[in-house]
């Protein structure tokens, strides 16, 4: 597992990471949230706990990579985290369809692959490695609209992954498996916010690209 | 309009029709519940105040067909209504996915008949009319399961109507006339809910089918 | 129907407009408050869809004409909307009544007349019309101080809208009608704030003047 | 003053008496609610605490003379007063109007007559006196429809009161001599529940009905 | 009744004037407290209505003369009033012996003096009167220290009254009566503050003052 | 110290005894209320840690003599203590003065020494030991008509003590020799209620009867 | 892993267990409370998403084993699982300490090993297995009196397991190995109550008894 | 005992002190919190009412001794106390444990001491005296952790206060007494916040170092 002894791990993102978090700083017990990000700290916690891991969750609900980009430096930078993980683009996406009257709340692909260019060149210089998740949308039919915008979205961050050279966490494809035995509408009401198994999904997605062994 | 002086129209269904109405009866202003029912109400009074017609909201959430036959006597025919309109069956399909692990929980389509068909023979011999309202479900994708099945639903409502000659008034085909500009999440987050245009489409279509003019 | 392709329509006035709409702006679902707001908006988005209209309703509970004024530019010109329609005065009336200790707090005819124009000389060149709606009353006697004095603020609202040359909707006239087979206070029970159907005899008022067709 | 020492005096009626009294008996400080029988407590026991006099709120929102009847046992005659001072009837009439889709709900002059008449027959035997007040309307115009139907119950109290040889105290007489000087909507904006000076008028007139000195 | 037309009479004093006025200006319907003020005016007002005569709670509770002092331009100056009855002392009084351990917070005689002087002085140039009530204690022991300071206090009002010319109500006086009958507990549990019968007595004794007739 | 290892103390009595104990059974931390009875508790477990007593409060606000008789079997003898304190009779009192309307409340010395002589000797034959104490009036007018009834109970309470062989702890006196250095009102604001330190001194009595060393 | 398509895991136990899930039923999302169950039921469903299996939380905080044994059919056996995880104990042993002073509230050893003999033979019949987990106690120190307990009643369980033939899932020793990294207070400020980490740990010891694969 | 007439006492600390203390001051009946704090003054008032005696409660929850020196100029010596009592240090040790990855928060004894010393140096030219009240840890057994930690401190408060020459009071002497008849755990469910006995056990530590008699 690539992260070494006393390294503080930031996992950023929108409301899939956030999920209740603790304010201004998501760190500690009963400040992660009920997501993903609190599954990771206990995963790597409790495998790995000579290294006393730092893990922090600074997703904010709502956030497009418009607006992590405009928090990135007091929100990431200023921790000084020797690793990040980003999961962001799915609001990117959905303002386009609920905001539809509104279209200068959607972020479109061009501005996304800016956005995350201009994060990845930010932090690369100043952390021990970055972990890119696509964006995750929970359902099965690959020609609905959003759900074709998101394997769009998720295409770049593949390659941008590939590009620069940092880790890949596809939660996506798992959860594409998981969809052959149940609804996605099982998994999530509104197809973005998963339920508990899906937070595991996305944990072991991101701790699996970082090595972890169970 | 066919509803004449001083009758009662009883709208019954789940919470597409409950929409936060008055318990145990759903009558009078700020009873209505927040949606169609409550549109229903006031164009109806509107338009034809010297009928001074009473409108009744009796949806619950939750309920399936099932659910409907079960408290029918109480809910429907001890409130000795003229009119009686109905929506159900979203529920019945509902459950099929988000509870698929409790598969007594759903309400297949030979139950979904006969449940009609009772509350139809029921109700018939006691009331001036009934209406048929089908299940509408806010999705713009014919090959997703659960439109699928809604699509199914509702064609036997519309033939139950035609073969017990009750009126019909089908919201779903003004709904997917509305998905051709709209993404159907604008109108609804969770496909089963609308908004308040969805309710003035469904107010729209059940007053249309009464005979209603502007 | 006079509203264009991706028009904005800005509905204001006092209590009856706001009727617990979202601050400080009132548009989208869930924000455009309980009253005739909502439901312009769900008519217009119903019947034409393709045009993408966006409502908002900046109605402020107890302002008189003289606040409408004072807030004119941040709360309407600022918005930039393509048509707007305005339904003040009763305030104006009302303070002369349940504050007739404090003189200072009514505004009598001139002002309003003085304040009415102010708004549609300095609306009129950026816009590509408005409607005046004058306020209303429930009440059946003509002779009743308060209505007598609705019905000259009323005329003044109808002078004003032909000497301009903008739309003109009465909702008064529609709830006299109204009153031939209900009492008023079965309307409203402090003969300014409608029910449901008020609510719904305003809006229709309100999207005729604006060549809606159901 | 009428009432001696050491007795009671039970003031019985609607939400106008109950004022948010305390249940189920509206006795002793903070018990008397916050209308006219907290006033009449105070104004006798400032004047007479040498007669150590028991007052007891017995009103109920929303009764008319039909609910009174139906407590009068439980609610009046088993707490043994003295004296009884009656106001009922406003919703008698009021639900004519604002439920005139339920003209069950209402209760006719007939009835009202029958309800006194009964109420009065069971008492006098017990008591030592009663006091008639005929229910009020803050509304200045004689030809509004309820302040008509106010006028007709009111002049079948004074006539009761007459017939029966009991206490006749008329408020509604004092309130139009207030209404030469201030619109009715400033002492109610419902024309039915009075401000605190409605409330001293009440009281003033049942305490002079009963031979009080200032 | 000396308060003319359209004048203005301002109560001020401690927490037995306040009662829960409303804040900054305790005037009209609801916002007069639950005390004596609350009578005061709805007494005026049923007896004078054609006079329209405005009456301002401005008690805080807790003061003592040093508060009234600091805050008397601001608090009573600035509204204009045409009369202001003056209620204070209690406090300077209590502090003695609550606070016994501050005895800062205490106002001796001497100061209590001064600032009546003061406020006096500053006011009688701008209104047309005004009337000094002392501050009463409910407790019928002479002896008790707190009576017999209240005493000394209510007589240094007295003289006060006389030397200025000014109206004097003493409802000490009347409470003493009262106390033949009823024990002072029963109006007080804290000996300050009175019961809804002390409010009145209150209130009579300052309408009295200004000439008032039942 | 009387009490032996192993042993219960149950505390019974009025507000005084109760002020905020856990219901039903006040025992154990954060159960014991605010007031003497955990100070008693925490001295003795203090002092006698191998002692291993349990205390347990059992006073109820508002009780009388005659309260505690009905609730005696119960609330304290189907507990089973070996050692009981009761302090109880103030609200004998206080009810002839609060409640002075309503004589058949209070509870005079005839019936207070009944029922006090029915608890002892109810009590005696069950437990090992028992403790009166008298109740406290924070008045230091003897001369003050509650204070000199108070007087007359305590006597009564003493005098039961002796004739009865039990324990008796009189903080009346130890209150009496504090109001030589402080005011009463600042012990009690009504005189019955103490402050912490008031609680102390009840305490001390009570443990310093049992026998207590500090 | 053992547990087969569509079969049942009931997972039972005291506040570790219960951790605020749902009642009378702590099935499907929101529902399995936040502890090692809702971890267990994601993990399973994450990994073997077609076996579509069941997991029910019926923890219930404070629970001893003989709590467990008095509710078990009603609880355990009436919901007719397939499988089924215990853990208990620990307050069997915690109240010898906190509730000192009621001896009869603790389980000793023997009564301990009872229940649970009751429980497993009761069960085995019906189950296709059991999976027994002892008590764990975040203490590092197995000379503490609580930890030498736990470690007692842990043989215990160990013993019964092997015995009976169930599943054993020891995550105490897991634990202590986290213990040589980081104090046990961290973990648990009560050293009953484990932190995010403890309850992976907890999770992670029953899925691989099942013989869960990462 | 050594405070004189008036003098002021001014208790300082963590939560142990703080106990819910009223902010900013803690000082008065209802203002001390539910601690030592309280009861030191309830003692000393009980004892000692001719000498007037002021005790603030200044502690503050999570401090530690760096926080306290922080604070000592506005909490302590701006309030010019006469004597001060001072317990501080378990956060100092408290923190190394539950905030082990946050190395910068606990204190260790070289800063513990500095900062002791900079508060005696500090204050001990303003005062006439200083009790130092060393940290108490609710645990028996000296090989834990933290409790060799507090023994460390502890001894390092005893010989600051024998190097100064102020008061010393060793509360957890008194505590590790008890100890042997209770476990620890029903003093302290997290070892470091005592029951109602622990608090009386501090107080009278402090009193007694005063010289306080029973």
């Amino acid at each position: 597992m690539v992260i070494g002894k006393q390294e503080t791990l930031l996992i950023i993102g929108d409301s899939v990471t956030d999920c209740g978090r603790a304010y201004p700083i998501g760190e500690g017990e009963g400040n992660m949230g009920n997501g993903y990000a609190r599954n990771v700290q206990a995963l790597l916690d409790m495998k790995y706990p000579d290294r006393r891991i730092r893990v922090i969750n600074m997703g904010i609900s709502g956030n497009t990579s418009r607006d992590l980009r405009t928090r990135w430096q007091t929100d990431a930078m200023d921790l000084k985290p020797d690793w990040v993980s980003i999961m962001i683009g799915i609001n990117d996406i959905w303002r386009k369809y609920d905001q539809c009257l509104h279209p200068e709340m959607k972020v479109d692909l061009d501005e996304y692959e800016k956005n995350l260019r201009w994060i990845l060149e930010t932090t690369l210089p100043t952390v021990k490695g970055i972990c890119l998740m696509p964006p995750c949308y929970m359902e099965q039919n690959h020609q609905d609209a959003m759900r074709a915008d998101a394997d769009r979205y998720r295409e770049k961050v593949k390659d941008l992954a590939k590009e620069y050279g940092v880790l890949y966490a596809d939660a996506q494809k798992d959860m594409d498996e998981y969809f052959q035995y149940y609804p996605a509408v099982y998994m999530s009401w509104d197809r973005v916010h998963p339920n508990q198994v899906g937070h595991m999904i996305l944990a072991r997605a991101l701790v699996n690209a970082l090595g972890f062994e169970w």
